[in-house]
């Protein structure tokens, strides 16, 4: 028996109530049935982390516009977790995941809870994609981000992903966009710039915050140097993460 | 003015009295000076999670044997930041974190917060390492991981690490081990066994565990071949998780 539709299920890591997601699973919609399964809270910077030493939640939240919405107490991994271990009839045709209210260029894919989660539905043999809007206004401007999901996700129902591959979808918060590039991950890291404060019993404390700084400025050829070309770019991620060139050097370590 | 002794940053994601953390920093204090910085309570499967929406605090607890001890009540990766930020006063020339009380193979290398704190370490321009044994017994055997931790260390201050890598290493629970073996990440996956439990109040919650599946069952050259063969297994890892091989099929996404 053929499906008529593809099943395709949505997560993100800033909740149900985001306009990021809203404005994904309305349109991913126009492709397939759509399941939104996601955090009762903001997850950010949550990585690939799940949770071992909590119990786990879910909760039918409500149905609108033929959507299905959960919530889940977990992270954005949980949710996939859950979400194809007790939500879902059938293994989904495709995951995405976002759109995140701030970028996920460069290496911050590894601190990303919405990458986390599309990297969770790789492992699981689903087709799995994260977006990332470079703006983290909640009420960010969406209406380019439309174009480039309908772009990338039909390119992926064209085309498939090979096992193992995932994407990450970044995209500037523009009016009008140069277009959409599919490219490596640049070379970057946060600097840190700690807030250091005192609570009223004199003890300190800090905030994380900082600044991404870009490690290869000249390149030409990063998702941060598209980016800043106003381009959407499209980095295919692996789960192997193995580092072959070191590996064939074999190095012998003794016992 | 040439440093007497490297300083070594030791970390991990059990908390500063597991027996992994003790067994690894009383073992790179044979090669130099040795901090310890942790978290207040276990943060097994933080990955790389970071913090950024409450306050983070240090707590210098102790100094024993010459080894200095803080907490922290951040994730494994906070722990590096912190160290890096407040309590080193220069960058360390190693970071290590571990020894984890469980596996950290093949994928389970995405879950890891041992690993989420090399791979900040890497970030951050230090030769990191995170070291794991495969028993989850808090009074594990660590007997053969002391000599698996001195060669692995010996041949990365002898060699260094290329930018952008750092190495994962797994040691079978043994009495001897066979070798150790530098290889490649295999491929697996966790299958979830959700136990479902009810609540006073009747409401359904779930605790998450399984157990893991090599998807490669034939491989013989993946680190979960070699654990299961009683070697120990050093997979070098890199931060650039770029798929280069889907990349060159220059697939174009229309706008």
């Amino acid at each position: 028996m053929t499906k008529e539709k593809p099943v395709i299920l949505v997560t993100n890591d800033d909740g149900i109530h985001a306009k990021g997601i809203l404005t994904l699973a309305e349109t991913v919609k126009e492709f397939g049935k759509v399941i939104v399964v996601s955090a009762d809270r903001s997850y950010s910077a949550m990585s690939h982390a799940i949770t071992v030493k909590d119990p786990l939640r879910i909760k039918e939240v409500e149905e609108r516009n033929g959507i299905h919405f959960y919530q889940t107490n977990g992270t954005p991994a949980d949710c996939v977790k859950l979400a194809l271990h007790f939500i879902l009839d059938e293994k989904p045709d495709y995951i995405v995941s976002g759109i995140n209210h701030g970028t996920n260029s460069s290496t911050s894919v590894h601190y990303s809870g919405t990458l986390g989660a599309a990297r969770e539905g790789c492992l699981n043999g689903v087709p799995s994609i994260g977006f990332s809007l470079l703006s983290y206004d909640p009420d960010a401007d969406f209406s380019e981000s439309k174009k480039v999901i309908r772009s990338v996700l039909s390119e992926t129902i064209k085309n498939g992903l090979p096992s193992g591959t995932f994407l990450n979808v970044n995209i500037p918060e523009s009016k009008k966009l140069a277009g959409i590039k599919h490219c490596r991950q640049g070379n970057g890291k946060w600097v840190e710039e700690f807030i250091e404060r005192e609570d009223p019993r004199g003890q300190k404390y800090y905030w994380l915050t900082g600044h991404f700084k870009n490690l290869e400025p000249e390149a030409k050829d990063t998702d941060e140097y598209f980016l800043e070309q106003n381009f959407a770019t499209v980095v295919p991620c692996k789960i192997d993460i193995t580092d072959f060139e070191t590996l064939n050097k074999e190095i012998k370590y003794a016992l």
